[in-house]
């Protein structure tokens, strides 16, 4: 059978304690047993619609062409619209609950072009119960959708306008500073702030940090072995902003940082005192700054 | 070639910290290239037997037809026997350890037509310790039933009666209330129950709780938004049972709850006055009640 | 579209909460479909590349012909080479950093045949930062090499004696006992040593060991059962070296090791009465000494 697509890509808060992905796995095979499904991450935090949402945007341009479920889910079985979001004039579908979670996403690729609101029961499982719209309703929706079901099939055409939006924090100045957000503490303890380089590179490479927990100071660096040990680097991350790294230590534990925080940066005069407190005299020794 | 199976189905208690879930798809992967294999979950406790048979038994109406192999295994080595059982006149095979593991979920799918003791080592790999099944048993005899090895032919056939038995708690009735028994607790908190709905349809929708930490009340509802916050709900979950539950967080911590704790349900007048240390009162209040 | 390799297993200290594992999978599926992935594990600690490497090592020989990837990656941007290794004159390709990551592997499969800097941007993605090579280096490298690219083309040929090796601790007799190093405590607690069970085979079945906690005795065993509760047995593990072993608990937890903690073993006289904090004596009773 040839596939309209042949591949789903799979995020979700479900974890992977429960069989709850595997289950997602099986009605997808069942359906459409030539599928490759992707996991991209099922540890998004228990309902943080937000994080899910970032996650999918950081990842959207690396995608396999084909259908995307993300399932973060608080009001699961009430209030909002089971969606399929139809991108680039049907080159990918994203397909999950209308509560923002795929707005980011939706937005990195160049907006939505179609979508509809899953409700043909006929491409829904039948369900025991209200709770699990993942295997119910996601994945054979997106399984049909992969043997070449039509998106208008599946369910009723509903204006793209009126779907959730996703928020996006922007950066503003106050009082001569840059007031950032935390978008997302990775593994490593990288801290990702919604700032893109361009807005920094004409204020020099030395900033000092307000912070929740106080006043720090952090350099521009290239790499994280550039970053002197006990220091703080503003690096280009993975994703082309700007992220606050240490050298082989976490970040975020080391400033007290996580996902949602403000992080206000004002550019330091190089010739300046550094910061008493500030470990950035060592990075001046140890890199002869 | 033309597989017998084409999917096969993983669970254990193996973890994915270590290598060992990879160290088998490698070994199926060797023997049977084409098959497919998905993870159901391999975060089962260590060797907590009752809560893999559970598991498999959710799921096992969602699996793909073929091998599942299933292993919670603690007394690899000794003691039990490695298993095939086969399902509906060879619909589907599943393979693990003889200690009640697989029999929940081999009841759920109508009974084993056929079993064989796994003890013709020609199917397995050359061990170098007893200690690992799963790569040295399991996975190459599920990948040459995929390959069209006859069941009777990877061991010894034995008499499916004399398979270790699962057990599965009933609900009694005890002075006016419906023992039940914590089967589940997932990521969210939800606690399921060995409790069909049937059971308590006709009592109402108003209930005291007797938990190992005191009393609640609870109060059925067919969505988690439509229990009030700081309520606990009882709702049918995704599998059909009634499970314990709080809108957006934890009825499990809440309750102080864990698998295989005892809950006695009695159901409450409608117009009784609520026990004045429950958040029932808050429900009536946000609801209408 | 035939291919050179068909299988890619992958491994490293990305953890799975993050979204690297799945857009690694994504990149590959784009640049080379039909190619299979392996997860081998991701759990690595964040640069541990002892852990990463001994991990690779211990699966070795169950992997399939493909192409490995492996990212553990403290100094990823500077300082060390980005490399794919060939092992069997081709049989299967290794790439990831040269940091001794790769070197224990490479050494359990015969060595190395070639090895290339993978120093030729033509087969990376484009990096909109240097943090991330598993997606910008690795996994285009791997993919273009199961589409048939040859070795040669996607770097520069490097001297195979020149890349980092990996350091594995050999054992050491001292004052009587045999000074053993702890490689790897799995899921269960198991105690992996650097000790072929040849090393101790002379030496009888009672063993006292001095640990950093104290002093303990262990006792040979073949399976788990056969340890008795609250003893330490000696047992073959599932690789083929000597691991320290209780039944259905930790090794680990109760003698508080960790990954290369020492342990020395002394040969205890059969006879010779036990270490009275030791509980062998319980062994003795339940089993009949």
């Amino acid at each position: 059978m040839s596939l309209r697509y042949s591949t789903v890509t799979f995020l979700s808060d479900y974890g992977r304690t429960d069989e709850f992905v595997g289950v997602v796995h099986s009605v997808i095979r069942a359906l459409s047993p030539d599928v490759r499904v992707i996991d991209l991450t099922h540890d998004i935090a228990p309902y943080d619609v937000r994080a899910g949402g970032l996650t999918l945007a950081r990842s959207a341009q690396y995608l396999s062409a084909g259908v995307v479920i993300a399932v973060v889910d608080p009001t699961v079985g009430s209030l909002r619209r089971p969606i399929a979001v139809e991108v680039g004039d049907g080159a990918s579908v994203l397909v999950g609950p209308d509560n923002g979670l795929l707005a980011p996403a939706v937005a990195m690729v160049g907006g939505a072009t179609r979508a509809v609101w899953l409700n043909d029961p006929d491409y829904h499982l039948e369900a025991a119960g209200p709770t699990f719209d993942g295997r119910d309703v996601f994945a054979p929706v997106a399984a049909h959708l992969c043997n070449g079901v039509p998106l208008e099939d599946v369910g009723e055409l509903i204006d793209t306008g009126g779907l959730m939006p996703g928020l996006m924090p922007l950066t503003r100045e106050e009082d001569g500073g840059l007031v950032c957000e935390v978008l997302w503490v990775d593994r490593y303890g990288n801290v990702q702030l919604n700032l893109d380089p361009d807005e920094i590179d004409p204020l020099g490479d030395n900033f000092e940090m307000q912070l929740p927990t106080g006043r720090r100071s952090a350099r521009r660096a290239h790499t994280f072995t550039e970053i002197g040990t006990g220091s703080i680097g503003l690096i280009v991350d993975s994703y082309g902003l700007i992220a606050l790294a240490a050298n082989q230590s976490s970040a975020a534990e080391e400033l007290g940082l996580v996902a949602g925080d403000g992080v206000t940066l004002k550019p330091l005069d190089e010739d300046a005192s550094p910061d008493p407190t500030s470990v950035n005299i060592q990075l001046g020794r140890t890199r002869g700054g």
